[in-house]
């Protein structure tokens, strides 16, 4: 079960935490390590950190995006030391880790970990089905990064200790079949003139929030993708038949 | 009620993983940080790795011992690796941390962590009434000190988020009376001749398991001490008269 699971750093800037995170996965069993983009990697520090856990780091997988780290991912759990306006459902680290077992247990989950100044960006956070915030003081509230995945890799091995398998309520789409299906929706909403230039990013915010929630299966992707196909042959159709309309003389419905 | 709590670290060798500590307990409210004779301190390295959290390692008393930095403490939870032959009980993080706050809020109480290598001596771990061992790999179990300190705090931080204040049961004796205790028992049994140089320190073990259990108040403490004393003066009277009779010919009864 714990192999399903994937801890994915993003952007990470000191090696030292890579191999510190490292460290801490293994102390609880964990063993699967994404790094996007790190800024130092392999590094010295990340070796001299990671003390007995040099085949987490020499394992890592090395990706160049978000989605390729995410691929084939059926639920993702993001970081975020903030709490303001998140466009999707914040969750303690008590909550969350019983629902990721729940879906490592048959597929590949991820928890994301985002920079060490800045955290996750909105794009990123926006991939993820449930965002964690780990409880900490109000004015000195930023976890180590390291630190933060040893919090939440504890978390995970105390409720695997309380876990009971039970039926899967839904059978969620991997990430990439999501993140089609956004992209094709984008796309359509610009055609059929619903999105237009002005901050087309907040719009699919809250559609990717709605979506999170509903946590998408594939044939349920399929059936929406299907839609967007006609909506955009039909805008097609429109857009024809408006152009004809227009050189004889008004558009008088369509 | 968290300033009642000081994070107490024994023979700490990095000093890197001293400021980490400190920062990790600052991130949860934490302040109060006890050094028993670290290795390197103060050190660029612990301010380093501090980052925000200067002003708890500025403030961490320096100690030369575990009962100088137990001064006053009446609670103490010692963490350890090993759930091997331990002469008192072993509970999870999530089960202590209510109890230490408990205490926490009326009177000073202590988290003891051991060095990077060993960990805690077993005379350390009989100083405290309850030991906490975190789950973790049984392959890989040996968490960062610093890690130790963040996810401690953190369960403190959520036990805190559930605590109701209630009347203790017990009004306990401070650690430092509990240790009088011990010295004149240990001197008592040998002085009436039940304990015996050889090994006395693992039968002292066993009786610090039974009063941690107890939880003793000042009251019982001065009852016990009064004993002991008795139990001296009656074997010093024993001793004269076995003399005396000895001198005369043969002891026939006490």
């Amino acid at each position: 079960m714990l192999d399903n699971i994937r801890v994915v750093l993003s952007h990470t800037t000191h090696p030292g935490n890579i191999g510190a995170a490292a460290r801490a996965m293994k102390t609880m069993g964990l063993r699967r390590l994404y790094l996007i983009n790190p800024r130092h990697y392999p590094d010295p520090q990340a070796e001299a950190m990671a003390a007995g856990a040099d085949d987490v780091l020499r394992d890592a997988v090395l990706c160049n995006s978000i989605d390729e780290a995410l691929q084939g991912v059926v639920f993702t759990v993001a970081m975020t030391a903030r709490l303001r306006d998140i466009s999707i459902e914040v969750k303690t680290p008590r909550e969350a880790m019983p629902l990721l077992l729940q879906q490592a247990a048959t597929q590949p989950v991820a928890l994301l970990f985002g920079t060490e100044m800045s955290g996750l960006t909105n794009e990123e956070m926006g991939k993820a089905q449930v965002l964690v915030n780990i409880p900490a003081h109000p004015e000195f509230s930023s976890l180590n990064i390291a630190a933060a995945v040893q919090v939440m890799a504890y978390e995970l091995v105390v409720a695997a200790q309380d876990y009971r398998p039970s039926v899967p309520e839904i059978n969620p789409a991997p990430h990439e079949q999501v993140e089609g299906f956004f992209v094709q929706m984008e796309k359509t909403l610009f055609e059929i003139g619903f999105l237009t230039t002005q901050n087309p990013a907040r719009l699919m915010q809250r559609l990717r929030r709605l979506y999170a929630r509903a946590r998408l299966e594939q044939e349920e992707i399929n059936i929406l993708r299907g839609i967007l196909s006609v909506a955009t042959e039909y805008n097609a159709r429109l857009r024809a038949r408006y152009q004809r309309e227009n050189t004889k003389g008004t558009l008088e419905d369509v």
